[in-house]
């Protein structure tokens, strides 16, 4: 077996992906030496010690820290900048902070000012997840063959990103280096604006009279279901995401509300090589995934 | 074995849900002692007789309906009335006519005029389908525990109601009668708008600059990757469908608009109240649909 990335791994925060990463580590080995968990609750933790899937649980952050020579953050976006200021006084010289969120310039934003000289910092996002959360939901397949996107700063240090590259592919994913401004509006398109608009049609059908409600729950059809699913997300997670990707997600928002308006004037006028044209152009994108293995 | 419901049933269309019947039909024998298929091309046909999917091919749609007491139209429903026109004459006394169309106040319109005192009319929706068109995409479990919806106009003879109802239910789906507008608003808000922003959505993400294009299909998380599910149908069908549910589905999209617009508003202003209630309320749906079983 290859020696592990790193002596002590630090997850703040275990819930899906945190506690896939602990579950990996611990089955494989070469991640990390120990695996210490951290949560806010005594409750998680008390769970993850009877999940057997951490070595250590420590309530405290400053203290889940000490000693670890990389830190995960796996929270919400939103709790970053708290945590970051938290913790930064405790990091071991040469220690590499990283994580886990779905918005990247707003981590290097939260947490960079944070971090001692002598740390380094590689933002990570790996694209998978469930509609589940919590410690339970974790699992050890969850990043097999998925992408892991990383952003590390200008100048960040070599030899830092290759570590993270390494516990990522280590657990299954496909890396790839791009800018956090590129990845936030990639992602805006891609996940957060899918996301905004499956909440807000559950919210537009729940206000739906009662009578029809009642039906729509009955008869979804394949169409609504899809919706669902993604919409049965975390509030939390989703709210953090929305409010710290906010440019790139309003861009892409307005975007689409001009395209939908412009089918709309079709469908009320009759223009049905518009209405053709929009579909094809749905199954084109849709037989480019397929050829890209990614449907 | 039961008797069949129809002595001689004609498929007007043996695109996915009509070569579904046609192999349900025959499979079965309890649902019609005869299948005629009729398409608008002859290669589609040979299809079918290569398929083995049904007794009689016949490519005058005229001479398809001739003495069959069922006729089942399964064409998009932008050619029901053209089809109806041609179809009418030859219609044999005491002929059930029903349809497959998504959406049913338009297709009353269209065929209902047509159709000669002694025949009766019976419009249908089987709520089923999948991203595949055409004779070959069709296979027999595709109504199982879906719903067909009944809209028969006031007035329409029971025993008519009774034996479409009959057949639905051979085929495995579950039978619900309701009003034809009541019908349209509900696929307006469960399947036809979902369609209308899954088409759109694609079409606004092939419209961003290259590089990001390339990375959107490279990327697509699970978000957009289901929504490309969605948006791999048929053109025709859902070009019709849009022009003839157009009231209710610009309806529905306005509410959803609006609905979108006061969510970009809370995520401009860091409403975070306001998100967490969508998020929520998006949950709740989702739960409600998997204690209906249909998630």
């Amino acid at each position: 077996m290859a020696d592990p990335v790193f002596e002590r791994l630090a997850l703040i925060g275990v819930g899906l992906i945190g506690s896939s990463v602990a579950r990996i580590a611990r089955s494989r080995g070469d991640i990390a030496r120990v695996v210490v968990a951290n949560a806010r609750t005594e409750a998680t933790l008390n769970r993850v010690a009877d999940l057997g899937i951490a070595d250590l649980t420590e309530i405290d952050p400053a203290r889940a820290v000490e000693d670890a020579d990389c830190v995960m953050l796996c929270a919400p976006v939103g709790a970053y900048a708290a945590l970051a200021q938290q913790i930064a006084p405790h990091l071991m010289p040469g220690a590499i902070v990283t994580d886990v969120g779905s918005t990247k310039q707003s981590v290097i934003r939260d947490i960079g000012p944070f971090l001692p000289q002598g740390t380094h910092f590689v933002p990570a996002h790996p694209m998978a997840g469930t509609e589940f959360s919590g410690p339970d939901a974790g699992f050890i397949e969850l990043f097999q063959g998925r992408w892991c996107l990383l952003t590390p700063p200008t100048g960040t240090d070599d030899r830092a990103v290759s570590k993270i590259r390494t516990l990522w592919e280590r657990c299954g994913a496909t890396v790839s280096i791009m800018d956090a401004a590129h990845h936030d509006r990639v992602v805006a398109i891609v996940s957060h604006l899918p996301h905004l608009i499956a909440f807000t049609i559950c919210g537009t059908a729940d206000d739906l009279a009662d009578e029809t409600r009642q039906e729509v729950l009955r008869f979804a059809a394949s169409g609504f279901r899809d919706f669902t699913r993604i919409a049965a997300s975390d509030p939390v997670m989703w709210r953090d995401i929305f409010l710290n990707n906010r440019d790139a997600l309003l861009e892409m928002l307005a975007r689409f509300t001009e395209d939908a308006q412009a089918m709309a004037r079709a469908v009320r006028w009759g223009d049905t090589t518009y209405i053709e044209d929009k579909v094809l152009r749905g199954r084109k994108i849709r037989q480019a995934l397929i050829d890209l293995n990614q449907a």
